[in-house]
């Protein structure tokens, strides 16, 4: 039997550690979206939280675009993705595609934090969408090239993340084995020792 | 007369939002920062934080060395940064280098998204790191080659952000018009208008 979408947010939940945010313990990328609407109210407030990412030069190279279920938006997001996500994202109520600029507005030069800035952006979105309650699933998973053509993106700006942003399903009606196992799998992370280092390969020393 | 930090940290608040996760609108990047250490038990809570972020394919390609002021990792990461930044960066205790590999170790394939995923990473640790009360700034202004060089970084990663981390210090002591000017100035954002869009440049409505 599959676990019910509350079991499985108990069981995602990484260790809490005193004085970490519980946000970053508790958000994950479920793939199971329920048909619930997102108000435009509370989809500006996942935006506002984007809005103040750090950025190089505070150039805010991120555009996004926002695509509502039924709409125009949303069907060219949709289709640009590979298979198996259009085997789930679809019912998403939201897919927002994550692009940035690597020109800086104030001189023309190349921005290389471009790619970097908008990680950074998104990743304020996801967490300020799991503090309101809701859950997005980030995907490479598209074609950058179906994207550019259909929403005539310039050519200096590279492509992120599409994210599906909702409230969360029953991962049982994900009906997709691998989906299902993924979805009740608990979250896996590397240790410290694994990426902090005082030299390449050697861990830092932090007891 | 310049503004204390105490001063400059409620200008540099962003306008809260209802809903929206403080720790985003508090936030900021100073440039100065006082001789305060930082434990390791708190160094370690920075890390953990970035340890949670979502990457493709769950491959964390994120690797942090990590130079405390009077160790040599420390001396090589600050030798990489441009004048600008050696003018301010020196006093922070922590300095952090950024880097992600792009091969994807479950296949060997390039992992487009390393740059994308480091951003995000480093965002979790910078929102962490302010949630305990520690102040970063990010630098894209250094020497990419240098710090390959200093610590044998494999071609196949990429670079991102030299973060400087510590306790915020007094503007004042920047001693450094420009970097004074810049520390007291209120953060300002696009509006989402500006960069959440339903077509090209067409703002979404999320009125």
């Amino acid at each position: 039997m599959t676990l019910s979408a509350l079991e499985v947010n108990q069981l995602k939940q990484a260790p809490a550690v005193d004085g970490v945010l519980p946000v970053i313990h508790h958000r994950w990328s479920p793939r199971a979206f329920s048909s619930r609407e997102v108000s435009n109210v509370t989809l500006a407030k996942v935006f506002e939280a984007a809005r103040w990412a750090a950025s190089s030069y505070n150039e805010q190279p991120w555009r996004l675009l926002v695509g509502v279920r039924g709409s125009e938006t949303y069907k060219k997001i949709f289709e640009t993705l590979i298979g198996f996500n259009q085997g789930w994202a679809g019912k998403a109520p939201v897919l927002i595609l994550g692009v940035a600029s690597t020109k800086f507005s104030h001189n023309g030069t190349t921005n290389g934090s471009a790619l970097y800035d908008l990680g950074a952006a998104s990743s304020y979105l996801t967490l300020q969408a799991a503090a309101l309650g809701l859950a997005t699933h980030q995907m490479a998973g598209y074609s950058h090239d179906a994207a550019r053509a259909a929403f005539d993106i310039p050519e200096d700006y590279v492509f992120g993340a599409v994210i599906a942003l909702g409230y969360q399903g029953e991962p049982a009606d994900l009906g997709h084995e691998q989906m299902v196992a993924q979805e009740v799998a608990p979250r896996e992370r590397k240790p410290l020792k694994d990426f902090v280092f005082s030299a390449w390969d050697k861990p830092a020393d932090l007891a």
